[in-house]
C-alpha cells in the first residue's frame, strides 16, 4: 500500500473489544490508525449465546467496524487477515499485500481450543464468531424438528438429549437457555416428540461450575440450573466424542448435539512474536503489555498473558481486553512525546457476572455477592449499558421484553444451504 | 409413518403464502393437516430485498411455520423435502420416508432461473431465500471493501460497478437500494475509494421496467431510479456473466458484483404431476386449481399456471399465491361434505405496489395510480400490515425509522465461513 503521510502509523490487529478500544483511544490528528480485522464487524461476544439459542438476531450485537469509527478522522479500517508480523522490519503481511507500522498492537484474540482432540470440533461446536452461533442455532433448532419425525423411541430421546462441555460463563448461559427452550418455548408447538422431554447435561471437569466466582455463588448457580432442569456433573470428564454422543469418563451417553465451551486457546499469531508463551498459547508480555525487546509492539485482549505484581493473573475477559487496549494506546502516546517511563498495566476488577436463566443470574463485586432476580437485573442493564449503539440497546430490550412475556424466541430460523435433513443415520445431516 | 388417526389428512407441501393460507383455511378438528416444508420458517418474501441489502435483519421478516400454527390443534408441521408424488397410491416420498394423504395441495413455489444458462448462477445470485439474501448481503459489503483495498482505478472502479439484471419489482427495489447505500450510507466511512462512485446499472431486455404496472408508472419508476443515480438501460439483453463483468449485448462492462433478478422457473416437483406444463416449467391446473384427472389434488401459487376465464392469467405474485391457497382448501371441505361442484378458481386483484427509495415508489389499484411519496407511504403500511406477529411489525417499523433518521443500515454484518478476502484475482473470493 502505497502512502505519502508522514505521522506515525499505528496499526491494530483485529477489532474486537482490545483492539476497538486502542483504536478509540488514539483519536488524534497528529497520527493516523489503521484497524484491520478480517470480519467486517465488532461482535458484542457476551450476549453471542443469546443469538446462538435463537432469542436475538446478528444484527443486534454486530456493529460495522467502519460505521464505529466513522467520525475518527486519523483511522482507517480495512476488512484482511494478518499472516505474518517481521518486527525486525516494522512490517505485516496481510492477505492483501504487506503494510508498515511504526507501532503495533496485536490484538487477535482466541479461539476455541479441543485439548489435542481437533477431530471433536465437527461434532462438538464451540462458540466464536456469528458462525458458529449460526451452526448452533441450526443444531438445536433441527435436532427438535429430527425428533419430531423419529418413531422409535431411543433414537427420538438421542435426538432431545443435549450435552454442553464446560461449566464457565458460556456453558451455564446455554445450558440454561436450552433448558428454558425445551420446556418454554417449544411444548406447544410439537404433535409427537414432547420438547420437554428434552436432557440439558452440563458437564464440567473441575470441581464446581463458574471458577472464577466465589464458592458461594457457583452453588447457587448450579442451584438455580438444576431449577430450570438441567443436569449439571461437575468432576466429570468428557473422554470421547462422536455424532452418537458422549463418554463421560467411561460412562457412555446418546445425545445428537454437543454443544463446546470448555476450552480457548490464543491465535496463533502470537507464534510470530518471537516471545515466550503459556500453555495457551498467550503471548508473554513485559508488565506495560510490550514485547520484550520490542518496546512498539503491544499485545492485548486474549492473547496476552501476564501476571500482575500481585500474582494475580489478568483475566480473559471484555473488561480486561478494553483496558489492556487503553493502557496499550496510552502507552503509545507516551512513547510518541519521548517519554521513556514503562508503566505498567493494573486490571480494575469492575465484577463479574454470569446469567443462568429467566430472572436468575450471578453477581460478584469485590465482597458483594448477589443472585437471582437482583443479579439478573444488574446483568441485564449492564448489557445493554455496554452495547453499542443506541438502536441496539433499543431492539434488544425489545426482544428480550417480547421473550419474557410470551416465552417466545424470534430468531427461530434454521438458515444454510448445507442443511440436510436426508439419512438420519449421519451425524452430520443435522447440520452440514 | 405410523399412525392410527381416521380423520381424513391434508398434506400440503410449501409453508409460504399459498401452502400456509390452505393450512389456517382447513383449522377444523374433523380432519388433520401436515404442513412440509423443507425451511423451518416462512419468509415474507416482498421484503428479502432488505435483508440483502442489510436494511432488516432475517429474524424481522421470518417466522417458525409451527409457531405460526401452534394454536391449530389439527396440524402438524414437519420439516421434510418432498422428492417424488405418487397419485395412484396417494403417496408423497419424502426424504425421510413417505407419507400417505387424502387430499394433497402442492405449494412448492419457483425459484430463480438463467434461461439456459446455469453456469452464471456462481456469479450472478438470484434472491428467493434467506440464504440467497445472505449471499447477496456478503457480496455487495464486500464489494466496497475490495474497492477500498485496491490501488489500481481501473480495479478499483469494477469493484464499485453493480449491474443488476431484471427491471421487476425485485430488480427495481435492489437497484434502488444499493444506489442509496452508496450514496447516503456509506460515504463518510471510507478513506480512500469513495461509495459516490458506485454505478448502479439496471438492465432490462423488455422495453421498459415494471411490466406489470401501467406504463405511466414504468416511466416514473424510471425517473425515480434515475434521481437515485441508477443507469436504466432498457431492451437491453444481457449476453455473458462472468467474475469480472457482463455483456450488454456486444458491449463488455466491467462490474465484479453481479445481482440476477430476472427470471423464475417452478419447483421441479411440478414435472411429477403428470399434468401438461408451461414454458416456466409451471403445472395447467383445471379452473378449480385441481389436476386434471386427479380432484384431491391441487396446485396453488407459483407452481399453478392458470388462464382465467376473461383470459387473464394469474400472476406470480403473493396475494395470488394466497388466494389460491384459501380457494384450494375452501374446495378440499366442499369435497369433504360431498360436494360435487367444481367452483373456479377467481384472482382479486388488490393493487400493485413496488418501492424505489427513500419516499418513492410506485402503486396501482385499478384505474388508480400513484408515484412518489403517497405511492411510499401506501408501500409501508401495506408491508408492515401483512408482516407476520407483532414484534416484527413493531421492529421492522423501528428499523425503517432509524434508517430514515440516520441513513445507516443496522444489518450490515458479514457473514459466512466461506469469506475469502485473499487472492484478488479470483472472483469468487469476494463471497466463497
Amino acid at each position: 500500500m502505497s502512502d505519502t503521510d508522514n505521522r506515525p502509523h499505528i496499526v491494530i490487529l483485529g477489532g474486537g473489544f482490545g483492539g476497538l478500544a486502542a483504536a478509540r483511544e488514539l483519536d488524534d490528528p497528529s497520527m493516523r490508525v489503521t484497524l484491520i480485522d478480517r470480519r467486517n464487524h465488532h461482535l458484542f461476544q457476551p450476549l453471542l449465546y443469546q443469538v446462538a439459542t435463537a432469542g436475538l438476531s446478528a444484527p443486534s450485537i454486530a456493529a460495522p467496524l467502519r460505521q464505529i469509527l466513522r467520525k475518527q478522522a486519523n483511522a482507517t479500517v480495512l476488512m484482511d487477515e494478518a499472516m505474518d508480523i517481521d518486527l525486525a522490519h516494522r512490517r505485516v503481511q496481510l492477505r492483501q499485500g504487506p503494510i508498515d507500522y511504526d507501532y503495533l498492537v496485536v490484538a487477535t484474540g482466541a479461539t476455541h481450543a479441543y485439548f489435542g482432540h481437533d477431530d471433536w470440533a465437527a461434532d462438538a461446536p464451540g462458540l466464536k464468531t456469528l458462525d458458529d452461533a449460526f451452526t448452533i442455532r441450526r443444531r438445536v433448532l433441527t435436532a427438535f424438528e429430527r425428533a419430531e419425525r423419529e418413531d422409535d423411541p431411543a433414537k427420538r430421546q438421542a435426538w432431545l438429549n443435549f450435552v454442553v462441555v464446560g461449566g464457565g460463563a458460556t456453558g451455564v448461559e446455554l445450558a440454561g437457555t436450552l433448558a428454558e427452550i425445551a420446556r418454554h418455548t417449544l411444548p406447544r408447538e410439537f404433535r409427537r416428540a414432547d420438547p420437554r422431554r428434552a436432557n440439558v447435561v452440563l458437564v464440567e471437569a473441575g470441581p464446581r461450575l463458574l471458577p472464577a466466582f466465589a464458592d458461594a455463588l457457583s452453588a447457587k448457580a448450579r442451584r438455580q440450573l438444576e431449577k430450570l432442569g438441567v443436569q449439571v456433573r461437575t468432576g466429570t470428564a468428557v473422554t470421547a466424542i462422536d455424532g452418537g454422543g458422549v463418554l463421560l469418563g467411561e460412562e457412555p451417553m446418546q445425545a445428537r448435539t454437543v454443544l463446546w465451551a470448555a476450552g480457548v486457546s490464543a491465535s496463533s499469531l502470537g507464534r510470530t512474536l518471537d516471545a515466550g508463551l503459556d500453555r495457551a498459547g498467550r503471548v508473554r508480555v513485559e508488565p506495560d503489555l510490550s514485547l520484550p525487546a520490542h518496546p512498539e509492539v503491544f499485545v492485548v485482549g486474549d492473547l496476552a498473558s501476564l501476571v500482575q505484581a500481585d500474582g494475580k493473573p489478568v483475566p480473559g475477559v471484555a473488561p480486561a481486553a478494553k483496558q489492556m487496549g487503553r493502557h496499550a494506546a496510552t502507552r503509545i502516546r507516551a512513547l510518541l512525546r519521548g517519554e521513556t517511563g514503562k508503566a505498567p498495566f493494573r486490571y480494575r476488577d469492575d465484577g463479574s457476572l454470569a446469567t443462568i436463566g429467566r430472572m436468575a443470574a450471578v453477581a460478584q463485586f469485590g465482597k458483594l455477592k448477589l443472585s437471582g432476580v437482583l443479579a439478573w437485573w444488574v446483568w441485564l442493564i449492564a448489557h445493554v449499558y455496554f452495547l453499542i449503539g443506541f438502536r441496539n440497546r433499543l431492539v434488544v430490550l425489545l426482544d428480550w421484553a417480547w421473550a419474557y412475556w410470551t416465552y417466545q424466541r424470534h430468531a427461530r430460523i434454521v438458515t444454510g444451504e448445507d442443511v440436510k435433513i436426508g439419512n438420519p443415520t449421519l451425524p452430520e445431516d443435522a447440520s452440514g
